[in-house]
């Protein structure tokens, strides 16, 4: 990471703060780690944002519907799943100073500082024994990489090692008081196995037909053994997931459908194209037909925010399997080969799944400008957020020129006609430049000003944030100016 | 509860499941006790009633801004609110059956019975003696109550009792992987602790000043002991809670204000204020100054959906105790009495807290009817959800009258240029009628009809669903004519 780019993710934390996005969950108690709560603007900013995929993936489409499934499930489900075994990471204790590492990031630091000493054959040698190692879940012999190169722990400087573990990320808690029946139940890890359970509920319910999808808004939890880099890698994070099923055979298809249909979504925003790319995964799970991720260019270099994946009929079979009863819809059109319907079977799952708080993360810091305003006069700046008015916490701020001469009322006036339909914000403390600048740090579209004129013919001053112009408007016009600039149909139309 | 109420709970629960509301968490595992997952039509209904709290509450009140606290919080925060020492129901096991139970609830039982058996002094006398040691906390009390009474195990059928102690209802879990710095968190058993912490980061950068409020909509987890009665006790719940911060002595207008605000909110939806009653707090917690609930009349009689609670300055106070940080709030308006600013204090608190659950299962029940249309000629019936427009979710239906002579294509023409503003559903399978029934069971105001005449001069029917009055009107009509009915408007203008 650059000076500059590390220097603008750093302003962007501070700016998420001073100006109410993001704190530090529990703050006032030195913080909770990897935990952070929505302030004000951040909580509207957040909303926003889980409306526009809501509305482009459920109200666009007419067989997609969304459920709210809840974060306590059964066990077996995670065991259905493969999180009980296979979700968890390589974990070694060092006996002297007993802190416990993860064995693949001891491994990882020693070939960064490998290859910075020049060794490159070396790095390459140890990053493919460490890949097969894990792959092959091989964890002796990741302790043996970890002894061989004489791994030492940094508190202790000792290699005094014990073996490796695989500690699971998953977090579980007891659920229910009566003795007998006290069971270890997990916090979902993800929330797409709500989704695949409660599938054929909706689908008879709802009548669907396939290809249908069903999308999700909800909180997961991951204990995570290194949360890091902000709002990122959160323990307590928010996904938006839409399951999609499809006849088998059509995976391909609609996977390259959604593929582009999700990038879309995010660059009907605005963003510069340049700064999201696709990548590929390359080792797929056992069970996944394709993967892409889309990735944003983030100041700490291109990291995921959305992941598209062919799964296959994998997690429903699963669910058959554990839970015993049949997973199958019956497909009643003709399948055109053999003039029959298709009938009875398993559909293949096509899942669009994307971090809230990456999405957040990234619309903070692809918004956030210090702009430079200076003349040859007078040096001077400014902090402007430029989120698409859709998103925009704030729609319009009213400002009363003075707090005297019934300027506060008719401001609060004009407000009030137009509060039903925008989140507005009042402000008459201060010079109006002053008020601009807070508006633009928080990416307030429009200011509008009352003045003494406005007691005479009923117009304001409107001040656009991006471009900074001011111009005389009725005060009437207001509701279908500013209507018109944050409606949804500039980004679903 | 009569046979009739009995019937309606019923049958509202199966209606909810059969039509995509609410459906058992982890059902094709036989479901996970006390936690419920809401459906395509549930998800829609329920965001519409947090939708319509966050304008009453955030929107519309210029002093008052919402934010979205994490789950999980520092620990010490629930030494500080007193659920680690108090939170708590007081448990005793039988030994020869190893099966626990609440204590009280045992006694309840018993109270319940002697006054079955007319022998109503005994029953008051032992109601008296419970209460008294529930207050006390007597927890040996208690268990001596339950011996004297000769209470037995229904399974083991002895009264061989341990002693009682305190079962706390919080989840708990535990939070990093590092050995030496794992600890022990809990899932928040309320959301307004989150509120309570963040309240000096919002107010210093959202510039507030008192009074003012923050408000919440989020998950909060209860470990109930038993939990029952279909969505009313459960284990994950979601609360929709606002905190008033209040300068001290202004503590019981404002607590007037809003106990009159929040039950007008409950009545602005139309329901009979016959089935709404205010439920005073006799006896008080240590630190509060008034309590009020808003009940509902549920089919099971009067229960709480929402509290209104005067918690004076306890929880800040707590927390300044707590966390050695200075919870005070510098007001600077003069004191007419003192000519003085009123400076520095720690602000009472005036809380009102929502039940999401609730009031969602409220709606459905209070909606719902199975209404008797015969006539003369013939018995006809249907099952319709009265639930006002803006909670509906699907605001209207689009009914091609027939399959072919391009009918489906022209509905879909009319349901593009209107889906973009409303949740739509399309529907061609079947007979106009039973579309019709279809929509009336999950509450959607209009079904539009798309026929013949439609392609020749561009006017559809419109069917209302509460008078099933048919009227013809202009398709380039339907965007005013709908949104006019759906339009918040008419909940809060």
């Amino acid at each position: 990471m650059s000076n500059s780019t590390d220097e603008l993710f750093k302003n962007v934390i501070s700016h998420a703060k001073e100006y109410g996005f993001v704190f530090q969950s529990s703050e006032i108690y030195d913080g909770l780690s990897a935990v952070y709560d929505y302030g004000q603007n951040g909580a509207e900013l957040k909303n926003n944002i889980k409306t526009y995929w809501w509305k482009a993936m459920v109200q666009m489409h007419d067989n997609i519907v969304g459920i709210d499934s809840a974060i306590f499930m059964h066990p077996t489900i995670w065991k259905a799943s493969g999180h009980v075994d296979g979700f968890s990471d390589p974990m070694i204790d060092n006996k002297d100073s007993n802190k416990r590492y993860r064995a693949d990031q001891l491994l990882e630091d020693r070939i960064a500082r490998l290859d910075e000493e020049g060794k490159t054959s070396e790095a390459e040698e140890l990053q493919l024994e460490m890949d097969n190692a894990l792959k092959a879940e091989n964890l002796p012999r990741l302790k043996e990489l970890i002894i061989e190169q004489n791994i030492k722990c940094p508190i202790s400087n000792t290699a005094n090692w014990t073996d490796v573990r695989q500690f699971n990320l998953m977090f579980s808690t007891q659920v229910g008081a009566i003795a007998d029946e006290s069971e270890t139940i997990y916090l979902r890890p993800e929330t797409a196995q709500g989704i695949f359970v409660n599938y054929l509920n909706v689908q008879k319910s709802g009548r669907m037909k396939i290809p249908f999808g069903i999308a999700q808004i909800g909180k997961a939890f991951r204990n995570e053994v290194i949360a890091r880099q902000f709002i990122i890698r959160m323990r307590e994070f928010e996904q938006m997931e839409m399951q999609y099923f499809v006849r088998p055979g059509t995976q391909k298809e609609w996977f390259e459908k959604w593929k582009a249909a999700r990038l879309k979504w995010h660059l009907a925003l605005g963003t510069d194209a340049a700064k999201y790319r696709y990548h590929e995964h390359t080792k797929l799970a056992f069970y996944a037909d394709a993967a892409y991720d889309i990735e944003f260019d983030f100041p700490f270099g291109f990291k995921e925010v959305e992941g598209i994946h062919s799964r296959t009929n994998y997690d429903l079979s699963q669910h058959e399997k554990f839970s015993r009863k049949k997973m199958q819809y019956f497909d009643p059109e003709v399948d055109p080969e053999t003039g029959k319907p298709f009938g009875n079977y398993i559909p293949y799952v096509i899942e669009t799944s994307i971090g809230l708080d990456r999405m957040f993360l990234l619309t903070m810091i692809n918004a956030f400008e210090e702009e430079d305003l200076s003349t040859e006069e007078k040096q001077d700046s400014r902090t402007v957020l430029r989120l698409h008015p859709c998103l925009a916490p704030v729609k319009a701020a009213i400002f009363p020129l003075t707090k005297k001469d019934g300027l506060p009322e008719k401001a609060r006036e004009i407000m009030d006609k137009l509060k039903l339909d925008f989140n507005l914000q009042y402000e008459e403390k201060d010079a109006i430049g002053k008020r601009y600048r807070r508006q633009d740090a928080i990416g307030t579209p429009f200011c509008i000003t009352v003045d003494h004129q406005t007691l005479e013919d009923n117009t304001v001053t409107i001040r656009h944030r991006d471009s900074m112009a001011q111009e005389r408007v009725a005060a009437d016009d207001l509701e279908k100016i500013i209507g018109d600039l944050v409606s949804w149909k500039n980004l679903l139309g």
